[in-house]
């Protein structure tokens, strides 16, 4: 990233444009970008460039970009991939900041391809100049009238310029929600493609995204990041400047993971990674384009509720129920009404059951009163947000009149409140409804994904704005890992060091120190083998459990000796004697270095089920305690480890602890180790603490 | 159901309509039937009635339903609550086939509701009269120009009669369905709401669907059934029929089920009860709104893939790793493209990168070849489906005609294969490509889903022909309970006659006899109190595993019958030696009776996690092998049968075997049996079958 995103201004906003190898015929893609320029209105001078035109579309045409009056901001290379290094190279020689390239035969077709793009990009950064692509549909900034871009869809007409922005490794793709956005009623006013990330990625673009002050929802689309960190710095500007972002991310699937190592040159992350660092830094990933583009049109109305609670009113029993249903498993709650509420409708509705969701029945189309003390009542409730369904009703438009009349009436005192609408209508009067304030979906299930969307993003930025998630310097500090491999006894050492609590337990050299050691812990005690070449004790019999007397500690000490000799030269370091372990829930702790993100922290409960159910979850390390409760809460183990049949409920607070200090642990010796195990941890009922059992630690390679 | 489902005939596609209480004012609900009526259309006479009139609307009015020339086939009661008792018992006494009710104010309202509503129907029944609602929207059948309701969205249009019927208990939400699937192209010949369902219900009209030649895809929506019987008759007859049902079923969550609770009579079935009997009877459950429209539209194209085979086109990679992934999580399989496939393609693509999917990149816009050649080898590659996404690029007329005739010669030889087109278009032109035999979608997920459940409907369909899903007389013939409550020796022995394999175990009734079932079955056993009065052994110590020798066995009779002791005068019907059972894994396997199905078998892992993952699934009674087969399949269980980490696969045909027979032995005994707990089940490694190691029989009250 040379220049900083800064020098990106000049590639997204420029004040000046080239385009070389503009072409007179605006339906081809090297006419297009001067055609769309000349129709969107660019607001400075554009320079069309090709050898043998005196115009082109009306405009004076240079010979090469050095004949050109000034320096322009950005060049635009319409041009074949066999003439692109040389175009590059002279816009590099005359200092252009920055250039668009649209030539596809790049690193997508293979080794020649990519040594061929690596030469353009050593000339670029010979100029400091930026390079966006290869192989991609090219940048707009609708306000600017810069449309540096062959995308067909433009055809249709010009985005109008708004509080959303769209970037997409893929140009389709960046297309499709672009068009998409605008024919829903969306403002876009960005639209970055990012192609081969031959220098600007998706993340960088991003990062200058969220610091436009124009921007405030940005939909983005990408196939695995190259540059976590680059990310994750977005993500937290992003979180900290309250602007939302919605991320497509692909290739969840093997097939799916396979199609893009045949599509781009990027890796793909494991999915799950994804899913879990986008849930802690605040982005929502979108399940669907229909998702993506529901929830930005959602943010873009810029009302976060502060809790979710949801309130729901129908013209219909049925719909209500569902709308219900929806929001339940979508983590709303449809709180009951008050009592005062339901006094204040009953006097209205004697005919309807008044709960929440409240069925005004179809009686709302002939009788405004209806639905007038309905919202007055809702409104008064303080739901975070309210939904209300009205079907087809608006079709009629002099119904759709007064319904929005009625609504308007009502949400005149609570101008910030979410209120959605579901419902059918003609285009025109939904887009007067939005006037109005307020978001409107043809369909249930889609309304509650993005109020819950919604509620999710407000949580984020409040936790953002309580604790920064911006990663600081971890707690702790290296560790001298001594000798390597590490045996049992050392690596909790080690983890005790960092904050984990491990039992009490003596390394006994021989049979005597070990009786000494079980008089101390008192009996009965627990007996294992450690040796650094032994990590798998269980298998060789190399844990003896509830040993009741000095005798027993004395012939089972020799015992382990003995087993341990199954494993030839293994180092034995001695018997580890330790009180026997007290009941509680098993989980496993880990640590891992993502090769994208780098360290990562990995939860769920102990068992062979877990591997089946996948019921584990990551966070990028480190974090702090509010954190690691959040991760706890994203697996089942939440369940259990909040009591199950008849059992009490776990101390959450060790394990959150626990796991907060593993994540500063793992962050402080990233250079140095590669993975951590412990497995079990276990976690006491609450007030207890908790303790790791086992633990591995494996240095890097 | 009195006078049988042909006797909805009548009501649904009447020759003669009386509307009772009609009005002038086509804009009130009593008026709004007979303008209706007359715009549609309606082939045969139309006869307003009400005594202040002498016309309505242009036709002649009569004073009394008594008056006409005729008796009506059918008449609309457009009247209040309280003058509708009067107008059914007219209708009884001249001997009208059928009603349909438009007043609320009855059972939803409360207990007085509720008798006022069941005089109407003791009214009704005295003359074989048949009744719909009260309290809701009518019907129609668009093709007889029959519109017997108040529904408003008619004022926008009538209904294009077509393969596709609504049935729905909500009023608002089948109409709010119907109007959804017309402007979606869809033809809908019938809808028929059930409101308070006093006589007909969601089920009975369902089954009258399902026989109807010119129906071929019913989307219902109900909130519960009261009697499973019907609805599952329903089922299997559509099954049989080849006809799809997308079933919209509201209430799984604690609010929505609430809700229901406040809105109509009916009982709420467990939720996941219905997502499985739905599963068995082939009936694809909709999760929202929108997916039930997408569904019956690809229902109503009538091509139904025989495999799950995906095939892949688009014109831009990202597209295609974004569907390739939705296809995973949907089942369907994106099979690589074979070898000959590859080899044909790189003749023409050499850029690219061949495989599935298929990324053509953005030059299919200026090469048509590319496109031809990509579709040719995709049709030969005999894929059960093909996606092809094409973006916005067929906003552009021109380009959407030549993909439009590119599209139709590719196929033309392949009529019968499933080809779904993901892209965005003006509505005119999404018809054009319709009329072509394609199916369209705007978004890549909800285009996946529907090819998935086109599937799923598929199997059902091929599973339905093999083995005609009606139940049969169970296998099994009821079992004399002899003394109640059961022991667990009883218990198993009942079962074992039932086809569920067993231990080969003895019950002592002394010391001795107790050494000598030991010495007979071999060393170690495991010994067990029995008594109908024990139902948790495990509680008071009354299991004692891995017995070694006859003196062991000796002592441990005692002390089983000391133990035995703390449930003050428990029945003692002696101890149990068993072998020590071989290791397995751990299943349960349980049937109840549902309130509103009947007899279900229930299975699942065990374990104490599976109650935190709620991994179990469920059946009607009985069943085959093939159908628990797909039982087992729906839960995660199948994962850890089918072996993991090391160990090996486990019989799943024996359990798969003792799952069907403990269907027949549910369904036998569904007079006197409340609940069977078989747990644990133990499923040993293939070939070595699967062994009941406790058990539980609850007989009814």
């Amino acid at each position: 990233m040379n220049g900083g995103v800064n020098s990106l201004d000049r590639i997204f906003k420029p004040r000046s444009v080239a385009v070389i190898g503009a072409s007179e015929d605006a339906t081809r893609i090297s006419g297009r970008p001067i055609s769309y320029l000349l129709k969107g209105g660019f607001k400075g001078p554009i320079y069309p460039i090709n050898p043998n035109r005196d115009t082109v579309q009306g405009l004076r045409c240079y010979g090469s970009i050095r004949d050109l009056p000034e320096v322009p901001d950005v060049a635009v290379l319409a041009v074949a991939a066999n003439r692109t290094l040389e175009a590059v190279s002279d816009c590099a020689g005359l200092g252009v900041p920055g250039a668009i390239l649209f030539a596809a035969g790049f690193a997508e077709t293979g080794e020649a391809g990519r040594r061929a793009q690596d030469e353009i990009l050593t000339a670029a950064r010979s100029a400091d100049m930026r390079l966006l692509g290869p192989n991609c549909l090219g940048a707009f900034c609708a306000s600017q009238g810069f449309f540096g871009t062959f995308g067909t869809s433009l055809e249709r007409g010009f985005p109008t310029p708004g509080p959303v922005a769209v970037v997409s490794q893929s140009g389709a793709y960046g297309q499709h929600l672009t068009y998409m956005a605008g024919a829903r009623g969306m403002g876009v006013n960005y639209c970055i493609t990012t192609g081969n990330e031959l220098d600007i990625d998706v993340a960088e673009a991003l990062l200058w995204l969220v610091r436009q002050p124009d921007v405030r929802v940005i939909m983005a689309y990408g196939e695995g990041a190259r540059d976590g960190g680059r990310l994750i710095t977005a993500f937290e500007e992003a979180l900290a400047r309250g602007k939302s972002v919605i991320f497509m991310k692909v290739g969840s699937s093997p097939v799916g993971a396979r199609a893009i190592t045949s599509h781009t040159a990027a890796l793909a992350g494991s999915d799950q990674v994804y899913t879990d660092i986008f849930r802690q830094f605040g982005v929502i990933r979108a399940r669907s384009t229909e998702e993506q583009l529901d929830i930005a049109y959602a943010c873009a109305r810029g009302i976060f509720p502060q809790g979710n609670s949801l309130g729901i009113v129908t013209v219909s029993g049925g719909a209500g129920v569902q709308a219900a249903d929806f929001a339940h498993a979508e983590g709303l709650d449809v709180v009951p009404l008050s009592e005062t509420g339901r006094t204040r409708l009953q006097e209205v509705l004697s005919f309807v059951s008044v709960s929440n969701p409240l069925d005004l029945t179809g009686q709302t189309v002939n009788d405004e009163k209806l639905l007038e003390r309905g919202l007055e009542v809702l409104r008064d409730e303080n739901f975070d947000a309210v939904l209300a369904y009205f079907s087809t009703i608006p079709l009629m438009r002099a119904a759709a009149v007064s319904l929005r009349q009625l609504l308007s009436d009502a949400a005149c005192g609570t101008p910030d409140r979410l209120m959605v609408l579901s419902m059918t209508a003609d285009i025109d009067v939904v887009r007067e409804f939005e006037a109005a304030g307020f978001l409107v979906f043809e369909d249930n299930r889609r309304a509650i994904v993005a109020i819950s969307a919604l509620v999710r993003l407000a949580e984020s930025f409040r936790a953002s704005a309580a604790a920064p998630k911006i990663r600081k310097a971890s707690n702790g500090s290296e560790v001298n890992l001594g000798k390597i491999p590490l045996s049992e006894a050392s690596a909790k050492r080690l983890l005790s060091q960092g904050g984990l609590p491990i039992l009490d337990e003596l390394l006994a050299n021989d049979a005597e120190d070990a009786v000494a050691a079980a008089s101390r812990l008192g009996f009965p005690v627990a007996m294992k083998i450690v040796s650094p070449d032994i990590l798998h004790k269980t298998e060789i019999g190399g844990v003896i459990l509830n040993v009741a007397d000095a005798e027993a500690v004395r012939q089972n000490f020799a015992t382990l000796l003995e087993r341990a000799k199954k494993v030839p030269g293994a180092q034995i370091e001695g018997v580890l004697v330790s009180p026997m372990a007290p009941r509680g829930v098993e989980t496993i702790l880990g640590t891992l270095i993502d090769p994208t993100f780098g360290p990562l922290v990995m939860f769920g409960l102990g068992g062979v089920l877990v591997e089946v159910f996948r019921d584990v979850s990551f966070r990028l390390a480190p974090f702090d305690d509010a954190e690691a409760l959040r991760m706890i809460n994203d697996t089942k183990a939440a369940v259990i480890l909040a009591g199950t049949r008849g059992a009490g409920p776990s101390d959450l607070t060790a394990l959150a602890r626990a796991l907060s200090n593993l994540s500063h642990f793992a962050a402080a010796n990233a250079r140095v180790i590669d993975t951590v195990d412990v497995n079990p941890f276990l976690v006491l009922p609450e007030g207890q603490g908790a303790v790791a059992l086992d633990a591995v630690i494996v240095p890097h390679g």
